[in-house]
């Protein structure tokens, strides 16, 4: 039975923030330099024009602390934000713990997940820029779906590369994207060299992330000039629009008047964790305070955890401009475990330096125990977690139970970052059993590395 | 591109009304009396003591105006409650209409829809008096998923009857009452006499929600007390719960500065409908407002429009009490329309008074229609209808169409009561021109009312 408390913590539209945070200022050192895939030399922002329009490839670059949310986009967040931060007190009752656990739960975008932060700023600007078509990829479908609303918003045309065995696991999602009305294909296809190149060698090929990132950017620059390319994940601009998330969270934690010593997400290019804690990492560094924050990823695919920290492509092909980050390696197939938006190669490069320079933590997860996190947290708090935000609950569980071991008091932020109500084919293959858990093979990292570029 | 205007109108958890409207006492006559299905006399409190616990069997006879919503419900409902006003501006704009267009969005509730509002009441009731299982039928499972979480909440086992179309239509939503812990069966089933009977006559029998109510009743009704019964929809305590929406929504479009000219709903039993309306009913005739209230039906299922105001059975076996309401015959097997809410033969008997005395319009809607507008919403607003809201939004952008050639100015405010994400098989249906419009034919009810009891 709850307690006579409150739960939820709630910003009047008014009180949203205006602005992104951008961490660039705050980081220890410039990060490295992003190259051109040809030359190695760094990338101008003349060389990313066929891809982005000029105004994301400033904000990519930028070193301004604060950029600003434009209107149009400020008035179409306000049908999903300020979202709520909720106090998870049947969860906390259910465990007996004496943490205290804080989630910002972003399901309740009209698409179910965060993604809509990046997707409506990102139509917006390319719409300012007389751009009409956009071309992307996505892995479980949250970007896709999210990016096909905001063209159906913005009137753009949108095409959607998912990965295959999203496309098969996940066909609701698919159909989402449709009804906003977006073409969706299933990645690797014929429509692009790249997705024959992979389709040559391998007809059977169920797709990554990577290469369908590979076909989305072949897309756009091959148009002309008619297309462009957009990234639900991994790049700067990508991750300074959800900071939108962490920023409402300072504003309602000290509603609640507390704050987090952990914040945790779940990563696969990023974005959902760097969104919640890139404003604490600012407060933390500026206040120095010791709060510690969390990356977890699958054990399937662990880029921070087992990838090393290197220059790669972006893309499956080789394609887009080298960055500093950690990854498997470019050509990385991972396993299809139902957390596609997890199923990524490398790692934003503002999260991999973090990490490499020891502000950010990471662990690594068997999908058996994210769904049986996610269960528990479904049968207490009622929001059934998508399989990568489960990813997030199992370390908030394990920290809360670990505070209870020792009898103190703990204060956990995590991002909830969306339902899994496209993803039930998922707990129905969990409670039946059928989930495999992967371990990523200690020794394919160092054979990954020898076909890495070589960046001296 | 969006105005720089408020689309979106919120109520702090502290505005929440603390009490649920009951328009009992706003009736111009009294209901006509609920009869014993063997001896036709008046149910007494004792005759469904059975079935249910005796604090809903009084709220179903109360005549207080208004009834508190108890302090754990109330915490409960604090985590999706006060739910969103929202002012479809992105809707208005694309059909260029004078009409100010208002939705309550009842989609954010954690399983999606407004089925909580009243699952968790009566999980609340239920337990307070002891009871440690529920049974209960489904149709689309809205209603199954609402209830399975709220014995999550308050550790009960929930058994759910659900039809068997919408078992095979729509296994995400199996999946999630599964997740919460709940036992689900595709009905008719080999469990109860009732299932039996029903597959003796017929193996293939897809089932319908009159049919799930009979072996619902009866695992209730055999089980020696141990087991209550739980209906999400017709009954005057469910209708009750539901109540809350529409109050919110009065205190909303006050923030609003605003008053609808017309209120509309879907309806299936009644439920979401009425949640919204007669709130808004009790202020009309209070203050001698000429609102206008439209409930919107399946043609499939049209029992306001094309059926007649009977005593009949509220299940198809005919082991309920016998209401005074709307009916196609306890025995009409709707087609199988994706609105798996919508499919019963029946409705409310506080809805169907009021119709029968003219207070509510009621009109009937083509699947396919339906579909064509909520794709016309959800590229708009970026909300996915479930096919049951559907049915709201054809009449609402009619309406909206209406004002325009008419150029006049009209407000109008609906109930958006669930979100489709487990429903995009059907979507996918309908862009494949795979759905089918039934049609009711005119003469079945004529029948059905020979095979109906026969109530002097």
């Amino acid at each position: 039975m709850p307690d006579n408390v409150h739960t939820k913590y709630l910003l009047s539209e008014d009180q949203m923030p205006r602005t992104w945070y951008n961490i660039m200022p705050e980081l220890p050192k410039p990060p490295e330099p992003v190259l051109h895939p040809g030359t190695h030399q760094p990338v101008t922002p003349d060389d990313l024009a066929p891809l982005f329009p000029m105004a994301l490839i400033m904000q990519e670059v930028s070193t301004e602390p604060y950029i600003e949310i434009p209107e149009p986009v400020r008035q179409i967040y306000t049908q999903w934000r300020p979202s709520p931060l909720f106090r998870a007190r049947r969860l906390e009752k259910a465990l007996d713990t004496p943490a205290r656990i804080y989630y910002k739960y972003e399901g309740i975008s009209p698409v179910g997940s965060h993604k809509p932060n990046t997707a409506v700023p990102q139509a917006y600007y390319n719409k300012q820029e007389g751009v009409k078509k956009l071309s992307t990829e996505t892995g479980a479908g949250q970007w896709g779906s999210a990016l096909a609303m905001a063209g159906a918003f913005f009137n753009m045309d949108i095409e959607v590369f998912m990965v295959k065995v999203s496309y098969q696991q996940k066909p609701y999602r698919r159909n989402l994207m449709q009804t906003f009305g977006a073409t969706v294909h299933a990645s690797p296809t014929n429509l692009t060299d790249a997705g024959r190149g992979i389709l040559a060698a391998d007809p059977e090929n169920m797709g990554s992330l990577g290469i369908a990132i590979s076909e989305a950017v072949e897309v756009a620059a091959k148009s002309g000039g008619t297309v462009k390319y957009s990234l639900g994940s991994v790049l700067n601009h990508v991750l300074l629009h959800q900071t939108i998330i962490g920023q409402e969270a300072l504003l309602q934690l000290e509603l609640a008047d507390d704050y987090p010593d952990m914040v945790v997400g779940c990563v696969g290019g990023g974005s959902n964790f760097a969104g919640l804690a890139f404003p604490f990492i600012g407060e933390a560094r500026k206040k120095g305070l010791k709060t510690r924050f969390l990356a977890a990823e699958p054990m399937a695919c662990p880029s921070l955890t087992k990838g090393i920290y290197a220059y790669d492509f972006g893309d499956t092909v080789g394609m887009t401009p080298l960055v500093k980050m950690h990854t498997l390696g470019h050509d990385f197939m991972p396993p299809g475990i139902h957390a596609g938006g997890l199923r990524y190669h490398g790692m934003s490069p503002l999260i991999s330096q973090l990490h490499a320079e020891g502000i950010i933590e990471a662990r690594a997860y068997y999908q058996n125990s994210v769904f049986e996190a996610a269960v528990q947290f479904a049968r207490t708090e009622g929001i059934v977690p998508a399989p990568e935000a489960g990813h997030v609950i199992r370390p908030v569980i394990d920290e809360a139970l670990k505070a209870k071991e020792e009898g103190q008091e703990r204060v956990i932020l995590f991002n909830m970052c969306g339902h899994g109500h496209f993803d039930m084919a998922a707990y129905d293959a969990y409670f039946a059993g059928k989930l495999q858990d992967y371990e990523y093979p200690a020794e394919a990292v160092i054979e990954a590395q020898q076909r890495m570029p070589q960046v001296v």
